[in-house]
């Protein structure tokens, strides 16, 4: 049957998922790729999701939105925009404060609804863009949870759906060598948990984790930091030191 | 620490969730339960929320309603209230036709949402009502299943959230026997697939199964239905005796 090549990726307009979504459907042929973007009431929401859409309709990708903000509004996270969320932290993912920008069990959840997704149009394959470096602080990024949730949507379904990350070996830095060679547009693509007036942090854990990808690779990160590009090297430089 | 005898439950307002909401209440105290409901846009949310809401205000536990509807607007299944969606199928549940039914992966997505708020909360287990007649057609109520999705929540959060499914291994016929001896009210319970005018339709397959469990427990179901409730006994008797 025709359907059963459609493949479902989660696509947050980040680096991963935008190389992933680049990778597959080299793999896979642009008709056979149906991206879902969520939005689930991040402050970053609002500067991922114009990256998902961009990257989409470039490649002729189809792309579903699906609106989860009421659900989130559950859930307590510095990532989330509610009334009395706190400050995203400063500093290396590695560091205890970044626990704050966790969202319970969002990866779990996005996951489940891609499930759903796949059964309504009868694919069988879910691509999701976790990585090696996402698993010190999230719980639903690492091995042994995709393949417990993989068990989950296989067992859960008709069409036997299973979860294909094929990134969560590896990290940020060597999915932007795939990335470079795949010749993504990384000027559109989001990473920054705390973005304002279209400029990146470049202070949180998400904007360091990047930044020390394209130093480490020789690139030059095409979007707009606070700071430029050059002082933004030597701050990510600063808090690598730091780190190690 | 007081928060982590919190439990959820995900309630439906039906037989099953109603008498677990009971059962678990004599077990851990009032106080220590959340129930969750999900409005997600079937044709009887509205007929199943409010014995939730009853049920909970009664016992005096907290309860909130999540709304699924434009998550669920994805989806294809007769359950749904969408424009196209087909006619909720009559008969008994093993019946092919009852396969319309089935909201693609449901309960995992729901399961996975139960595990983002026992994350937020401090809980650590989800307490599920899916019961051993169900499995036949719906992948996402067997024990596999469960197992499969308890050990995604588990590895997924960081307390190690925990799926319970108590009833998974009977039926409603015992169900209904425990729920008897709690003393649970079943005229504040709903269960049909299809009501009209404040009554059950008496045909469908949930309808069919539920009043066969009265009828075996020699129990008068005490909600309405469009038959009387001893031609409702003898249509039921007639699915079951083709059944068999």
């Amino acid at each position: 049957m025709q359907k059963n090549k459609k493949c479902i990726l989660i696509l947050s307009g980040g680096l991963d998922s935008v190389t992933l979504l680049h990778d597959i459907v080299k793999q896979h042929g642009k008709e056979n790729i149906i991206a879902i973007s969520f939005n689930y009431g991040s402050k970053h929401n609002a500067y991922e999701l114009p990256m998902a859409i961009y990257q989409t309709s470039q490649l002729k990708v189809e792309h579903r939105i699906i609106d989860m903000v009421q659900v989130f509004n559950n859930f307590n996270s510095a990532l989330l925009n509610h009334e009395n969320s706190e400050e995203i932290p400063e500093g290396h993912y590695e560091e205890k404060s970044m626990k704050k920008t966790v969202i319970p069990f969002r990866n779990g959840i996005l996951l489940a609804i891609a499930a759903g997704v796949a059964e309504t149009v009868g694919a069988t394959k879910i691509y999701y863009g976790a990585h090696g470096g996402d698993h010190i602080i999230y719980p639903d990024c690492r091995l042994k949870f995709i393949k417990a949730m993989s068990s989950a949507t296989k067992l859960g379904t008709y069409n036997k759906v299973k979860i294909l990350a094929p990134y969560s070996n590896i990290n940020k830095i060597k999915i932007l060598k795939i990335g470079k060679k795949l010749g993504v547009d990384y000027s559109k693509t989001h990473t920054c948990y705390n973005p304002s007036n279209g400029k990146s942090c470049g202070k949180c854990g998400s904007c360091i984790e990047r930044c020390a990808a394209f130093i480490i690779n020789k690139m030059k990160d095409p979007i707009k930091y606070i700071l430029p590009w050059e002082k933004q090297k030597k701050y990510t430089q600063k808090i690598l030191n730091k780190k190690n």
